[in-house]
C-alpha cells in the first residue's frame, strides 16, 4: 500500500490566515492540531492545539498557575483580546516543529520512518506540488494491523 | 467552570500492561495517544502514537527511509515481532514527557496554564487519589469559546 492510498482529508490553514479562524476551527472540530501551509500553499509546519494555549496564557501564569486568580477576564475574553488582528504565523513557535512530508508512492514503512524520526503525529502526502492528503500515526497503525496483505 | 466538570473519559493503560494491547487500542480507536498509569493506577505519562512508530521502525531506517526496502517483512509482521512479550513500559521514552495533572476544582485558566507550560495535549483531572477524567486541549478551547458565562 502506498501513501497516496492511505491519505485522508485533514484541515489545513494558511500562515497568513486569521489566528481567530484557526482557533475556532480547532475548538469547533475538536482537533489536536492543524497543518499550516505557506503563502504558496506548500506544507510548512503543524500547529498543535497545546501550542495555542501557550499564546493565550501569560508566561507568569504558566510558571505559577496559582496566579491565574489575578486574571479577571474570562478565558473567552482573553482569547478575543490576545488573538485580535493576529495571523496564524503569530501562533507558531519560533523553532516550529518540522512537518513530516512524504511522497505519494512511499510505502507504509517509509511513511512510518519519516514520522518516527521527526516525532510528528502526522505526515502530509504530496504528489509533486499537489497536496494529496494527510496520514495520522493512528491511521498508519490501523492500516498496518489490517489482516489483508499490503 | 471547574476541571471536574470539563473532564471526559479517555483511554488509559497501565505501564505493566501488554504493549500489543496498547498498540491495538491506539489503532482500532484511532487515538493520538494514551494516558499511561503506574502500578498504583496513578497517572504517569502519555504515550503518543508517533512514539510507538519509533519503536517499530529501526533507527537506521528512520535516519534514511530509503533503506526501508531492505526490510522484507510487512509492517504487521514487524509489529508482532517487535512487540512480542513487551510491556507498555518498553514503548515509553527514557525522558518521558511530563503529563499535565490538575485538580478537580482548578479553573479553566489554571488547566490551560499547566497544559501550556508542559506543552501537553491533555490534562488528567484528579480528585485526591481518584482519576476523574481527562481534558484535551481542543475540549478546553471548545468550552472557552462557548457563549455561556463560565
Amino acid at each position: 500500500m502506498h501513501a497516496s492510498e492511505m491519505a485522508e482529508d485533514f484541515p489545513v490553514i494558511g500562515v497568513e490566515d486569521d489566528a481567530w479562524t484557526a482557533v475556532t476551527q480547532l475548538a469547533e472540530n475538536r482537533l489536536p492540531g492543524l497543518v499550516v501551509t505557506d503563502e504558496a500553499g506548500q506544507p510548512l509546519s503543524i500547529l498543535p492545539t497545546s501550542q495555542v494555549l501557550r499564546v493565550l496564557v501569560p508566561t507568569y501564569v504558566q510558571d505559577d498557575p496559582s496566579l491565574a486568580g489575578v486574571l479577571t477576564e474570562s478565558m473567552a475574553d482573553r482569547m478575543c483580546e490576545r488573538l485580535r488582528g493576529k495571523k496564524v504565523r503569530a501562533l507558531l513557535r519560533d523553532d516550529m516543529p518540522e512537518l513530516a512530508v512524504v511522497r505519494g508512492d512511499d510505502t507504509i514503512i517509509e511513511v512510518a520512518a519519516v514520522m518516527a524520526r521527526l516525532r510528528c503525529p502526522l505526515a502530509v502526502v504530496m504528489r509533486g506540488q499537489e497536496r494529496v492528503g494527510v496520514i495520522t500515526a493512528s491511521r498508519l497503525l490501523q492500516l498496518a494491523l489490517k489482516p489483508a496483505p499490503e
